[in-house]
């Protein structure tokens, strides 16, 4: 005998009778973040074999970065607020410059945070976010133990994944710029993915661009870079390796993440 | 300009030039664990509330049962197995009795693991795994820290979800039995689920049944059990409390994870 | 034969050749933190137990506070602020209020941090640290997720030990103040203690009090606060219950720790 | 007014008025874990620099191990089974040959476990434990994820410390034999030291024989074997690295911590 109810619901698994259990909530998602970024270029040729046939490498081809991000989220009732074990995460992404119709987008080929949750957020939205160890200098107003926010300094970030060393990143803040760095000041195109189960199914895919409003940027400071990217993962991270390393950023960043279209 | 190219391909994300990416190996998944698990009985109304209109509750309404595992994993070629931070994980999951056209299967309404692949593979087939630090002891084959394996003693495990205590069960072995414990040895049916991003579109929703070979029981050891869960969670998981408590066990057990089956 | 050379070295565990193993640096080690702190009050009875005959309850007798901070830290040489990972560590601590001599100072029961080095640290200096999950919300001085510094808001922060949840505090800044809390602004005093290891060893057992300089305060917010402790630990934790509850608040702190001198 | 009672006390920090607060429960500990071992040889000139004057090279200057364990533990009552977070963990040390007075022991230059208790009890000994992330194979008796108990396969153990990749061993057990490999046969002996916090102190230190009964090993297994360490720490450790490696052994080993002696 089959039930006549409707069955467990939820705006992801786990579904259950109230939908309160899914592990993730509803969009829109809101977040507060302090980014360490350093631009570089690829070889334009990798960068071509990391984009899908509809992008195009753009006016900047092998134009790269690399982003430490230190973040806070929430639902939109800020519930998430009050359970700081929960609300709070670390992230280290790559992002190659593209374009789609004329529009500079940013890709986002590698990425990586230290918490489950974001982790399958970004599944959803096609970014491509595992899990790893991520640490960054956080500015600090009194003492000697860190750099002053908004002054110039030196902030560091770290990657480690599977237990082991994967990028580095040094940037010393010299002066204040007015105009964020172009590749966290455009939309990302994901490939949103889920791979197929039953044999022969084909896996869902989807090309989309980010809807995202409610952009904020704090003070952007800028000065010298390094970035090291180690050898520790796959080939096809390895060929991201810098050819170039250019400018580094250190800025706060906030958005509100709505959904996504199709491109 | 279009590039020509096919694009980054992969079995998941992230998707890259050779693939070699791929968070996730294809199936077949082969797994080896330590089992601890206490049958016990929930209202069997609030089983239907977890089914899926296509399940019923088949002839034993409320029989569930509380699983954790102590699991080693490899893909076909076994190369996960070289690195033993990769190929171990640990589990806890509750299983509700259910049936499909007659058939007696096994429903999961909650999972939690202590690592991400093995998150993201529960979340590609269905299963709804979210991560918790899960601990059980592990039988000694000398010395007084532990029970023997083969033998009566007592085996604990316990679930810790967001730093709050979900789950306890304590099982003490008696005697060998011979048949392995119902909702360990029935199908999983799983409702494969991902979340929409677009505005408007309807969640990839699919009820699937797990395809799985080579099942290998060790010896089961049956006793006296008890089962804790603590209300830390939704208000969903705490309607899945014991209203009865029934038989433990003990076994090793190994299956391969082939794919799944539309119902 | 006995070697001739003088054996390994060090400020700490591992002694090596050169002394660069050890696990420690040696002091001035220099710290900033963003604090989160509730001052309540215990049994004055309660209090007494918890002091050496050395130390007397002064004239609050019960006064006691809560204290949550992220700290980042370094030695003189600043070394550390080049890896993130290891330079930064969060701390939940209970002080409460005594007197040597005429003189207030904090007593500190129990204390929690989220990483080893700071825990041996602890150790050295008599200060009882052992490690926890300990999280706080952080200031954003952009969007929605957190509250802005130095203005009213909501500061939530959140301690669990062996995957339960421990203590929880809630403090809603409303105004600016200009005094430090009491006890965070008096020195602290400890007893060293170093168990015996052979037969009828008597532990080392010392009265310290910690030698700190360049103490610093940013501006400090007040306002009202709740804290929550669980009976998840031992029975003396759970004698620390607050009778009362007092005021909030929320400050970024500085200062380097020298060493101690005997009381 | 000074309090007239003793005030708190325990065999550790935290002290408090009953001893219940105590980290570390005092000994006898009793152990059980599963070993993977590797002898190999160092430079007896490194060798000597590690050893405190009291102590010689014996007679085969530059004989080491890599051990690998994974332990379960109790207290004389047992009571830490109940809770499988608490009573388990993993460990990695190094040993090098020594003697004292003809006799040969084993001296510990650096090790890593993975949880707080362990390391702690091992500062209290002089055994240098340090936190570090490490993973071993574990034998499974059913399906293809992981090697038989007592049979030829292959075992692999990693640490990982901060982040980087520091040691791998990978063992080929191909028969059964007899006797225990030497390094895990002989006591340890050990600097117990705790730095001076006072300015002038003198750190207590001690060299200590562990005093060690109810040793208990299972089948021993041997065969080729691997050993890489990696450049990832101090310029100590990294001396340490193999001119020649030996055997491989796998086995399960038992063993009950008293106390120590003075040499």
């Amino acid at each position: 005998m089959t039930s006549t109810i409707a069955g467990p619901v939820g705006y992801s698994l786990p579904l259950s009778p109230t939908g309160d259990a899914s592990m993730i909530t509803p969009p829109p998602w809101h977040f507060a973040g302090d980014v360490i970024m350093v631009d570089y270029r690829i070889d334009p040729e990798v960068a071509r074999r990391f984009l899908p046939p509809e992008l195009s490498l753009g006016d900047d081809p092998g134009a790269a970065a690399a982003v430490f991000a230190d973040w806070q989220w929430c639902s939109d009732d800020g519930a998430e607020l009050a359970d700081p074990a929960r609300c709070q995460f670390t992230e280290f992404l790559i992002l190659i410059a593209c374009e789609y119709e004329g529009r500079t987008l940013a890709r986002c080929p590698y990425a990586w945070v230290d918490a489950p949750v974001p982790m399958v957020r970004g599944w959803i939205q096609g970014m491509p976010k595992q899990i790893g160890d991520i640490h960054q200098i956080r500015p600090k107003t009194v003492g000697r133990a860190g750099p002053r926010p908004g002054a110039p300094g030196r902030f560091d970030g770290t990657l480690s994944v599977h237990g082991k060393r994967v990028a580095e990143v040094t940037v010393r803040p010299a002066s204040r710029i007015e105009k964020p760095p172009l590749l966290h000041d455009v939309p990302l195109v994901h490939t949103r993915f889920f791979p197929g189960w039953i044999p022969g199914e084909t896996p869902l895919t989807q090309l989309v661009m980010s809807e995202v409003t409610d952009v904020e940027f704090s003070e952007i400071w800028s000065g010298a870079a390094d970035l090291r990217l180690f050898d520790a993962l796959d080939p096809d991270f390895a060929s991201l390796a810098p050819v170039e390393i250019g400018s580094g950023y250190v800025f706060s960043y906030a958005e509100t993440l709505r959904g996504g279209k199709l491109l």
